[in-house]
């Protein structure tokens, strides 16, 4: 039977492993971390499921969640320029964040239960080599450094050398949730931008608030400031700029309730350099590793896209194993060449949006769509199409021609 | 309103000018030859429509055609080496071959009927750059010469500077139909091959043998040979060169009755180069033109992979097009890059087969596939998908995978 290793239990290698299942085949996930370690552990992000991946998820049969409540349809969008600063989008169908330390456990769990293997340990780059010996096709779906190395970059599609936002993401009690439930994604010129996530969690509904500051800018200091610290001078810190810089948010905050929902395991700090990187590597025993997920490709986390791109690669990935399971160069130039659309959509996209200065039609967009309703509900729907968010705002004369084209001017 | 002007209404122009026009697009095709001419010229080709291309017609409006009986499910094998010769593959669904003497004037009258607009006319490179001036966007669907070297060849992808076979195909009566009906593949080495190809013409069913000759060999002479200048001497080299190198279809001619269903009109004779082209070309003006059909991708006509891949290259146009109505470098690399992969696996699978001497996995293929029912079924099926067939037999690997999976050894 044909035998795949899968490098990272994160959303990619685990929908990977489970499509895979689905083929029958024999899988096995490595990774570092127990389900339960997980389960413990530190946030990892807060991003949304859109409906194209949820759609995934009900073909893998992981698509119900009965007991949480993380659905919304919405996004409220509040510019910090001009005379009218709010709109709104609607999605077609909605979108839901659940906390990874309840999703992946019970990703890990119905992968096993379906006859998937997981090894729990720690590989090096010479071990991740050796397994192309032991599987047919070995997929690193994890790993920073001198696993991600394996991969080269790709220059034309990796513009920045340094992260263009800092970030700080927290889950926290007491911020009132929109009605109809939604996102707000709050944009301040030159602080930087916050999203309000609402999602489901340990406690139940909390809300994520994902601050992706510019670096050197009045925000930043949210992710230079350790948490551990002074839990209570972040606290303060935080309602500071919320009040500084995004009223539409700091107006829903009832200050006596609001708190992370569990401490300093609650806040995630850091920042990512985007990158897009080869989409496999010849090894010299003449085998090949393909990667998938983050290793692959690294998104800011602003538009949502990473958790959606990597899960759509993964189904590709299993796709094309579906089709063929001759794993030479031919099969990873067929994966290369069927993903690379829609994720070269993705970044690209989010490399114009965090762009510092701005891209000129960016803020132009956002104005507009103030007043255009149209507009205002197709950015939010491309969320999951980022092939048409790219038609929409890919150049100046792009969002000119959706002017054009919406208002018959 | 957004027009699209496309130029040549072949099978590639005409389903663009129907895709377009279910889009309401104002849509003019221009053409040298009214359906008149079309109708009382020669024949153009011998093209089987596989079943994909069928769905494609039905989604057109065009998927019925009462009053032919053109249909067949089965393409009979004749190897001109080994012990046992002969195998048999069969389609899931049937092919069918209409004489585009009748296909392609019916697709002009409903081109018209829908609200297209055909305009009679002979262009010229400089009156097809003035048209990008009219039109939204230009599409260029048929030219050799000056109007094809527009676009520049694709090296990569072009690997004969020659024709790799000499032409020769006519629509002869006489010849008895398989039971069930089918297409018949005699592959005599060196001489090259012979399809037999029943048919629906003017006189109803007739057979086209297309003599696929490989240059300087023995069978070469049907194509050099001018049929109008001595008819009857035609006629007996051609069934001199049925007793010679293809006795499973000599055996059902009868000699009696041999003859062409309508004379001189009723052959072609000629050789193509196979080339891949660029997808478009930027003008001068700024503007862009795209090619589509022959004069992006010839191939040699002995997979017929021509009319298949035009016909799905069409609605990839189209598919871009509903999407999309900025017109500009982005739009002509979504339209390169979504197409890509199955044409290009179109023109490796061909160039592959025309290869001389032989690829070493071809007579290995086609030597196994005499008693390996499930790979003659595949290769037959593939001819629908061009992408699993440069799966089957794109290396020597690959064949021997194919053979390995399917005897289980």
């Amino acid at each position: 039977m044909t035998s795949i290793g899968i490098v990272g239990a994160g959303v990619a290698g685990l929908h990977l492993g489970l499509h895979l299942r689905q083929q029958d085949l024999d899988v096995t996930i490595y990774t570092n971390r127990t389900a339960e370690q997980v389960a413990d552990g530190r946030i990892m992000n807060s991003v949304a499921h859109m409906s194209a991946t949820i759609d995934i998820e009900h073909e893998l049969g992981i698509g119900e969640w009965p007991g949480t409540d993380a659905e919304y349809s919405y996004h409220y969008h509040y510019n910090g320029w001009g005379d009218d600063r709010r709109f709104k989008g609607v999605f077609e169908k909605p979108a839901r964040i659940i906390d990874y330390r309840i999703y992946l456990p019970r990703l890990m769990a119905e992968f096993e239960a379906r006859g998937g293997r997981l090894e729990i340990r720690d590989l090096s780059v010479a071990e991740i080599e050796a397994l192309t010996e032991q599987h047919d096709l070995v997929v690193v779906s994890t790993g920073k450094g001198e696993i991600g190395a394996l991969f080269p970059r790709r220059e034309g599609k990796s513009p920045y050398t340094s992260p263009q936002r800092k970030l700080a993401v927290g889950f926290w009690k007491g911020v009132a949730e929109r009605d109809p439930r939604g996102v707000e994604i709050s944009v301040a010129p030159p602080a930087g931008e916050l999203l309000v996530l609402p999602m489901w969690s340990f406690s139940g509904k909390v809300n994520a608030l994902l601050f992706e500051s510019v670096p050197g800018g009045p925000q930043e200091v949210l992710t230079d400031r350790r948490y551990e610290e002074d839990p209570e001078a972040y606290r303060a810190l935080t309602l500071e700029m919320l009040k500084e810089f995004h009223p539409t948010v700091y107006e829903r905050i009832d200050e006596s309730a609001f708190e992370l929902q569990n401490g300093a395991k609650d806040i995630l700090q850091g920042a990512v350099t985007p990158v897009l990187r080869e989409d496999y590597v010849l090894l010299p025993n003449g085998r090949y590793l393909l990667a998938l997920g983050d290793v692959h490709m690294t998104v800011d986390p602003v538009q949502a896209q990473g958790a959606n791109s990597a899960t759509y690669s993964a189904k590709v990935v299993a796709d094309v194993i579906r089709e063929d399971h001759v794993f030479d160069e031919r099969f990873m130039r067929k994966v290369a060449r069927r993903r690379a659309e829609r994720l070269e959509a993705s970044t690209d996209w989010v490399n114009i949006i965090i762009q510092n200065p701005p891209a000129e039609q960016i803020p132009l967009l956002f104005t507009e769509m103030v007043h255009n309703q149209e507009l205002a509900n197709r950015f939010t729907e491309n969320f999951n199409y980022p092939i048409r968010q790219i038609d929409l705002l890919g150049s100046p004369e792009r969002v000119a021609a959706a002017i054009a084209a919406t208002t018959g001017e």
